[in-house]
């Protein structure tokens, strides 16, 4: 129970907070390299995956997040020669960064952020507005892009939490390429016990609470999406971040995340594309961060009773509080930033690939491990489950929407699926 | 985690055990009452539900324990007149009995029995010899009722355990009738530290062991019948035996066990034939059996984030181990042989039922519950998935074939569905 609560603390936090306030301040240096999200001048260049097709539809101001998904490799006509194992240049180059006020940016979100604007306006210079800006931004950013590819439109649920905080959660259901497209995302405070405090924190350091209270701060985006194609592989991701006020009126923050990938065939190329992608992201901050939460990530999405992993994994770090707050925060925004490169390639490249009801009952087994592994292993799920009051909608719209449970399925040797099966069983390198 | 183990022990103690061996003797009585089932001169009196259709198939005599499933009501001609809360009357009557041979009685068994015949024979008195025809009796007497309405046959796997033991695992897959029907049987043996052993208990008894270590037995027999029709209901039901030897040579023993329905839509006069079925079986043992096995089932089956029960329940008992072994093992024996009376009229019942691609959807749903359940509540399933080398397949077999998760599903109001779940989530008497 030790470790029960840090993984997808946006889900998880909400029910063990009580009363609690975070002053809050500002510096304006938030988002400004994520101003392109919103802002049609900015361009990154993109490295399509060999075979992708980029369509792109028309992009408004309004859509112009999408540009650097999947439309910035047509605009700027750069095409990569084909190889097996080429990594997918995924750099970041922003022409145009500029400031805007929080009411402007808040304008671009699928809901008005969790927080009162005027109090993020106020308090903007703090960590807590800061990541908030994030995670709305990261919401946004990467519902626009899957509504782009889909033509669907995300529902959104903008949630209260009567203890305090609440929610945004934005689902995409039975769409034309979507099965169930889910991201979340909440912003949540109150009070902790030592013990509850304890256990939120992987290291179980010990907090001293005021009469043993400790307030608290957490927040996170969240997200897993089920594509109907069996060659467009699941991705899930979560960004989040904890702060817990102590006795003496030290804060401990903390933050924690990563992003993974669930294919239902595995390809090769994907899979170093997605992978060089989270590398990249993570070699800005530190050379160990990719190589220690790539391995993070293969212990994390392990389901144990089946002796696989989830899918091919990607990273997953906790508990992140170094070398200072500044570049941690700077690191989860690099990953943040790179959830739609990181996949959005790969569902362009596979959008119509043709696939056999074979190959479709194959997902469906695929996608009953996933909920295998969502309601018995994750953590954020099951502090979720236990703790009254949750918004179940949101914890388990990780779930897909059809799942398959055949007995002693097994596929024949030498299959595509067999072949899938022996590296979720034997994780591998893919950089 | 005190009292993880007890349910579906059969699948759940097979992985705690280690190496032990328990002296079996004989009683010829064991199963008397129970001949009747590969006896086709054997005659049951049933009343059909209202509406019921009985469409036996031509029964041989190794068919013959169908008789008193369906058959008999039609051979019998008795059949009630319709009522909404009419009790369905299912009293045994077994016109004749007669003792056979142990190794007789194992050749009408879906396969030869886990214990070897002739360490049964030579042990016949011994209660784990005894519970283990009991648990074969009922598996292969449930297998051929749902082979005989489905037209299928059953997949039988037996399969050991390294560590002592092993089981029994009959699946019907995709049959006419029955999306998946999984009938597991099994009989383990091993040694316990006294901290398993203590939690193995309801009451979390501290039980002394020989250098810490006590040698036990656990046997039972378990099944989920998921239909294909959203009209027929899926039935659950476990029954089991443990056995747990102190320093100083006296026996701890106790039974285990429970039927349950989990109807897609709540159907009054199914739900009061059930319960009635049940109800008729505790009294004749104990008065206070039905009303206390009954409230326990509803806290039992309780998906707690969902705020619903699993289904309208039925029976559930943990640690039984009064009035004394023979008067348990008999109330055990009865609540068996009442699997069949209680399930398969009402599967007959509704064989023809129309249903629309809604109720199907409706019914998917309920099995995404199901699913809930099984993985993140049920302490046979979490105590097996948690323990190295269980056997995945037949832990696991109860999961639906598939399930559906559909985002803030609610039935509109006056629905079918919207009345099913007010039932759930306010549990009813049904006699």
């Amino acid at each position: 129970m030790a470790t029960i609560v840090l993984y997808s603390m946006n889900r998880t936090a909400q029910n063990t907070a009580r009363l609690c306030f975070f002053p809050y301040s500002t510096r304006a240096s938030i988002v400004d390299s994520r101003i392109s999200f919103f802002n049609n001048t900015s361009v990154r260049r993109l490295t399509p995956l060999p075979g992708a097709r980029w369509v792109p539809k028309a992009t408004g101001v309004q859509r112009s997040a999408l540009l650097f998904a999947g439309a910035a490799a047509a605009v700027l006509g750069f095409v990569a020669s084909a190889s097996h194992f080429q990594r997918a240049e995924m750099a970041t180059m922003i022409t145009k960064t500029e400031e805007t006020e929080i009411s402007e940016k808040c304008k671009k979100f699928m809901s008005p952020p969790c927080t009162d604007v005027k109090v993020l306006e106020q308090k903007k210079e703090e960590m807590c507005t800061r990541m908030e800006m994030l995670i709305m931004e990261t919401q946004a950013e990467f519902c626009r892009a899957l509504e782009e590819v889909d033509g669907g439109m995300f529902k959104v649920d903008k949630w209260e939490r009567k203890e305090g905080g609440g929610g945004i959660s934005c689902v995409l259901q039975d769409g034309k390429v979507f099965e169930k497209a889910g991201v979340n995302v909440s912003v949540v405070f109150g009070n902790l016990t030592e013990e509850a405090a304890k256990q939120m924190r992987s290291r179980g350091k010990v907090l001293r609470g005021k009469d043993g209270i400790l307030p608290f701060c957490a927040m996170g985006v969240s997200s897993v999406i089920h594509p109907k194609n069996p060659h467009i592989p699941t991705v899930h991701f979560n960004y989040r971040y904890f702060e817990i006020e102590e006795e003496d009126g030290t804060k401990q923050w903390w933050f924690g995340g990563g992003t993974d990938l669930t294919p239902t065939y595995v390809n090769k190329e994907d899979g170093a594309h997605f992978h060089n992608s989270l590398k990249e992201a993570c070699e800005k901050h530190h050379p160990k961060y990719y190589p220690d939460f790539k391995k993070w990530c293969d212990r994390y999405f392990y389901i144990r009773h089946r002796g696989e992993t989830r899918g091919i994994g990607g990273i997953f770090f906790d508990d992140l509080d170094s070398p200072n707050q500044e570049e941690a925060f700077s690191f989860v925004r690099s990953c943040a930033q790179t959830v739609v490169p990181c996949y959005l390639p790969i569902v362009y490249k596979h959008l119509n690939d043709p696939f056999s009801p074979e190959e479709k009952d194959w997902q469906q087994v695929r996608r009953g491990r996933y909920v295998e592994f969502n309601l018995v292993y994750d953590r954020g799920v099951k502090f979720g489950l236990a703790t009254p009051g949750s918004r179940i909608e949101s914890i388990l719209m990780s779930l897909p929407l059809t799942a398959k449970w055949e007995y002693m399925h097994e596929p024949p040797k030498g299959s595509q699926e067999a072949d899938t099966l022996e590296v979720l069983r034997n994780p591998k390198e893919w950089v």
